[in-house]
């Protein structure tokens, strides 16, 4: 078993420009404000549009990235797709690239497909990859990928491959799942990230490594705070904080609600856009959702506290 | 609007070598069988496991077909990726080698997303490929994708582009829903294939084009002479002749049931293989999949008949 990873990850939006192509300048801009802030890089999730992009546009931004000067012991890339081909290619260029871990969806497009299919699936990306030095945090996000990864999975999967299998993000946004995973799993040091911030606190106090979570983009310095200090007396008070501001961005499309936010807060209207089947906001919705984070007090430029 | 297509469309399935890379050889055999029995090629479907395969092993593979001289002209390849540039690569390939359409899953890693992003979706590939020759049978399984095509979106998309959209897959497994598109679109031209022969006789009846089903790789005769005989006094009698049949496929995982039985009957083992996450039918569900299909009188050597 791999020393465990810790702490906040943002799921990295990606902002596109007009023809949408990925904006590897503003990325990093946005990457560096995370980093600023002790917020660590899940390149390549949900929240970054990573399966509205290919596997080329994606080695290529990372490639990027790190030509920027961007640390890769702070980037956790999301490398799953349907085809193990591809994530297996993905997941190798990661490694190469010195990259601390990958998230690891499994594959989407097949439902009710079996453990056993699952479990070769991994085991395929591992075996090709070949490198002691992977570490995979499996993705678990039942309610958009619709594959699953149940306990009697995530077990074999610790047999077989000890030192790779590092962890999870459990995005099933299901606290009993998540204690479950914490009971089964964290004494042995795997790393169990929640999806959401709302569940950090409780999180950390059954032994999770924290949290991997949208709202992350927007407000990281709280999140982090939240995380550093939940053995502090302060810990409610801040999980209540937090809580308001995630309540605010879920009353929205999530990632079209992120980006509006930027853009108004960085003064940058390029990045409102996102890739085909999502959408922006509407002019209703971008008046509705600036209002509220302002009536909050979240009016400050957040983003350079 | 174009010409329409009609007819019996098998989505061929794909074997693969020990290493699992895709087996062209094999592939080019079996879409010559197809070919033989007047049952046209929706290469790259999900039968196909096509979003198992990376977009470069789809195009290495196309090429192969074709280089094999395979008619492009009785090829209707699936295109459509969670990455609109991944859809508009293949889909541009496709075009290029003349292949007669393309048949185009909607982006479906989000879930519950607006009419407004798919429509951009589609019409970003359309402009992208910027071809007049393009045919686009738009691909409706939500029992698979998760992500749905509704009727308001293909009417807004015909009106859009009258000239690319050519049709449609529906594989819902729902003939109000069938029967709905047929009533609003078949009129016009628009083709109507339904995703299982069991309701060809019925489509057939109400102005459809024909189908494309996964059963046409181990039934093709039986299904094209339904297709070409619908209405002749003998329908009703094949059609519950090749419903039969399909309900002993339908009894075991479908893509699995169906290697096993080209394996069989063609004496080739290396047929069983599928790409994880799939798996091979288990020890007892080949033999009983066997036995029924032979109990049934299907055990003779179909794909030379």
């Amino acid at each position: 078993m791999p020393t465990p990873a810790t702490g906040v990850f943002a799921p990295v939006v990606t902002p596109f420009r007009r023809d949408y192509r990925p904006d590897s300048g503003r990325l990093v801009a946005h990457c560096r404000r995370l980093l600023d802030r002790q917020v660590g890089l899940a390149l390549f999730g949900t929240t970054s549009e990573a399966n509205s992009l290919s596997v080329d546009e994606r080695l290529e931004l990372l490639d990027r990235i790190l030509g920027a000067g961007i640390d890769p012991g702070r980037l956790m890339p999301g490398t799953g797709c349907t085809a193990f081909t591809d994530t297996a290619r993905l997941t190798h260029a990661s490694v190469r690239h010195g990259c601390m871990g990958v998230l690891m969806l499994p594959p989407f497009y097949y439902k009710g497909v079996s453990d056993e299919g699952l479990f070769r699936a991994y085991a395929e990306v591992i075996e090709r990859v070949g490198d002691a030095r992977l570490r995979i945090f499996l993705y678990h996000i039942p309610p958009v990928a619709q594959v699953g990864l149940g306990l009697g999975l995530i077990e074999r999967l610790l047999k077989a491959y000890p030192g790779t299998i590092a962890g999870i993000k459990d995005s099933s946004g299901d606290w009993s799942n998540t204690k479950a995973l914490l009971d089964a799993f964290a004494a042995e040091g795997f790393a169990v990230f929640v999806g959401s911030e709302t569940f950090l606190l409780a999180a950390m106090r059954h032994g999770g490594a924290g949290c991997i979570s949208a709202s992350a983009n927007v407000n990281p310095a709280a999140i982090h705070r939240l995380y550093a200090g939940w053995r502090s007396d302060a810990a409610d008070g801040m999980q209540e904080e937090a809580d308001r501001v995630r309540a605010i961005f879920q009353k929205y499309p999530m990632i079209a609600g992120l980006k509006q936010a930027i853009a108004h807060w960085s003064g940058d209207p390029e990045w409102v856009r996102l890739r085909p089947p999502l959408t922006e906001l509407s002019q209703d919705q971008r008046r509705a959702l600036i209002g509220e984070l302002e009536a909050h007090g979240f009016a400050t430029p957040w983003l350079r506290e």
